[in-house]
């Protein structure tokens, strides 16, 4: 493995979930796979599970780790190219990711859309130059527009839940106060619209009208905006806000009932409920779920190391084996 | 041990100090027992001394250690239940203790009073869901009301410095310029009183009138207003600021002299001086002590490894044979 | 090797850089040197290429790292004598210096120039501070006036590449848009003038009239304000914007085009280009060069851990013998 930005980079979902789950069941079994291995996270934006994970996972292998700040720690980056550089970005994105990449074997990038400018965030210019000049490969612990590391997680958490072989897991749109991105609802759909595909799960994607998802992530689901109908026979409900796609980051008044809570579950087949975090509590997602037996949140949060260890594993097996 | 907070969670004083030099003569003598356990140290506040000790005793143990600024790399924490959380809080610390011990064996959280709420503060209610949420034995780094490393490391130092059995230890507010927490001299009042009753010091607090500490923390001490005669005969004078607890978090002027200076040293047995550090030079103690034969706080800082690595070796003791 | 501060701190220039391109081929040879042995890094500004790459060498040669943000994670420093410390400094730099020396076997610091005070920041008063009072040997991570490190990278890159014997190396001064320290062209020219005297360089130094370096570094060499005059023949050129030191920090207008770019590139005899990093492209050095075959800008950034490296086990070799 070279990348891993999205599904595209996996070719078996089941394959990776079942080595996710060895490594879980023996972490320390490939520590000398990482031995004088640098791995070197670099972060845009705040994180908590991301970063003190994929940490984890690094050392779990025995890999050396390198955090860097960059937007505190570091310099401001220009990403444009054929700018004069005399206003307020230090360094070019060219020049940083090479010189990152000359000190690291690996490298995670966490970097947040604008929300302002559609093309720009979906043309994922930043992490493709990052991939292109860093020269070494590159983790994404959430770009502009998907957060694969989660994404894969979700599905290992699915995986171990699940009691049916076919579980029905459905996206549900949740209020907020602020505009947040689509990443994490667009990396989760077309994960689990690839494991439709292989005949993994059912999904589907609930949503009020306006906050429909880009059709790039939501191939085969079905999607309503009908909350109710979506969560009945749920075995996994997904909770997550996000922004408009269309309206790009427009955030409407919704009238309806969205926030998920014990009455909403009643209408699902017991399902469990899941949650990316950092979660607005009785806001996105009611105290009685996040504190109750359904709840998976703090398990889901706990396989991201496994995640994580997984496409680290794969990707020193390849510069290992290169 | 299960945690660290304050003096009521080490049942044998002389019994950790010795343990404690022990590890100081021979640091790396069970650098197996860390063996792939993840220390994780969690500042919600700055921090020198906590931060770079407690990391070097993690190490010494052969741990993995992640540090993590809570305020500045991840996200701001919502400590209150049963709101609606639709404010500038993004995680609640239900979620945010709970994740992290999914990652870490043991944890560490440093965390400041508000100095505007005496109840709450006192309460030391993030700390307690911190510790109930993350289910992993946790140390403070300091909280709102203890500075529990800080003060075994000040006995550590009594111990090892001591001409006579039972040296007099006194206690001495000094001026600042800010309203500081209770937290050092609560948590040093707390210990040396209970180091009192173990007939291992005789302890004497001095602080101007509106400055008493709570009574919770005091038991069984001398306590004057008059500095001079506290002094006398001091084997070791420990000097400190603190806003008022009573009227909480206020500064009053004080019109006699506070500063620990040489002339003041001249009323004690040639006390050795201590101070938990930063030390504002000139203002709480002068330059002349700081830099003469008397002063112990650079031997007294160089301790606090030894501090957490008695307690971090504790908790790993309990983890194996658990 | 018991401080890294400038380059009387080295003997030999030859013999450092045989060494440092020795641990190149072979990283990992001394890894033991290291061990049990802590390096502390303090930054009292931003750093990307020196903070990454000296922990790696820290780590290569089996050392423990700690990382200090002093600014952001710690407290802001007094380093001023005789002064009452009843402002906004907290720590005194005494402190805080031994304290970090009790923590670490070797530390190195970065800290910038005020740039309005000459006489001070020519002093290097607080990096001979915190050298003077925290007793462990000092690796300098960028000072008031020198960036060590870099400019030994320099050297090890210009002796890699080199075609003659005694390549003509210049340093060409570059536009800007702030005004930058004089720390990395001090540096540079001290150790160029230095490798010219050993018979290793020849050396060239062009800027615009007012923007003359301090003497004291740059004893022997040629000084021009004819950039297109320098070029001739030079088999390197180091591109480098600085302030006015004779006008300290001031910056003045430049009529004529210093930018460097492949017109200028034409005068040479095909040189290699270096630069710092980080560096404001089309301002001081063309998109054309940086991406073009005379660029060693990553290649030089690369070359940072072996500088480190080599100093570090100077260090740890002195520590052991001693």
């Amino acid at each position: 493995m070279k990348k891993f930005f999205s599904v595209a980079d996996v070719d078996n979902l089941k394959g990776i979930v079942s080595e996710a789950l060895t490594l879980k069941a023996d972490p320390h079994a490939h520590e000398s796979l990482g031995k004088h291995k640098m791995l070197g996270l670099v972060f845009l934006n705040p994180s908590l599970r991301t970063r003190l994970s994929t940490q984890k996972a690094g050392m779990n292998l025995g890999m050396n780790v390198m955090v860097m700040n960059m937007d505190k720690d570091g310099w401001a980056l220009e990403t444009r190219d054929g700018v004069i550089m005399n206003g307020t970005t230090v360094e070019h994105i060219r020049e940083a990711a090479a010189v990152m990449g000359e000190y690291c074997d690996i490298l995670g990038l966490r970097s947040f859309p604008t929300l302002k400018d559609k093309e720009a965030d979906y043309s994922e210019d930043l992490f493709n130059k990052f991939i292109k000049y860093c020269a070494v490969p590159v983790v994404s612990l959430e770009s502009a527009t998907r957060h694969p590391l989660q994404s894969l997680t979700d599905l290992i958490t699915i995986s171990e839940y699940k009691k049916t072989e076919k579980p029905k897991v459905v996206l549900a749109w949740a209020p907020h106060v602020k505009a947040l991105p689509q990443a994490v609802p667009n990396s989760f759909a077309e994960w689990m619209s690839r494991a439709q595909a292989e005949g993994l799960v059912d999904f589907t994607i609930a949503q009020p009208a306006g906050y429909e998802l880009s059709e790039e992530f939501t191939e085969g689901a079905q999607i309503t905006t009908n909350l109710d109908e979506a969560l009945q026979g749920a075995d996994f409900v997904y909770v997550k806000n996000w922004s408009s796609y269309k309206e790009y980051g427009a955030v409407y008044p919704v009238q309806e009932n969205w926030l998920m809570d014990n009455e909403k579950l009643k209408l699902t087949n017991d399902a469990k409920v899941m949650h990316c975090l950092p979660v607005r509590r009785d806001l996105e997602l009611s105290s009685e779920i996040l504190d109750g037996p359904n709840s998976l949140v703090i398990k889901e949060a706990s396989n991201r190391v496994w995640a994580a260890q997984v496409v680290l594993k794969r990707m020193l097996e390849e510069l290992r084996d290169s």
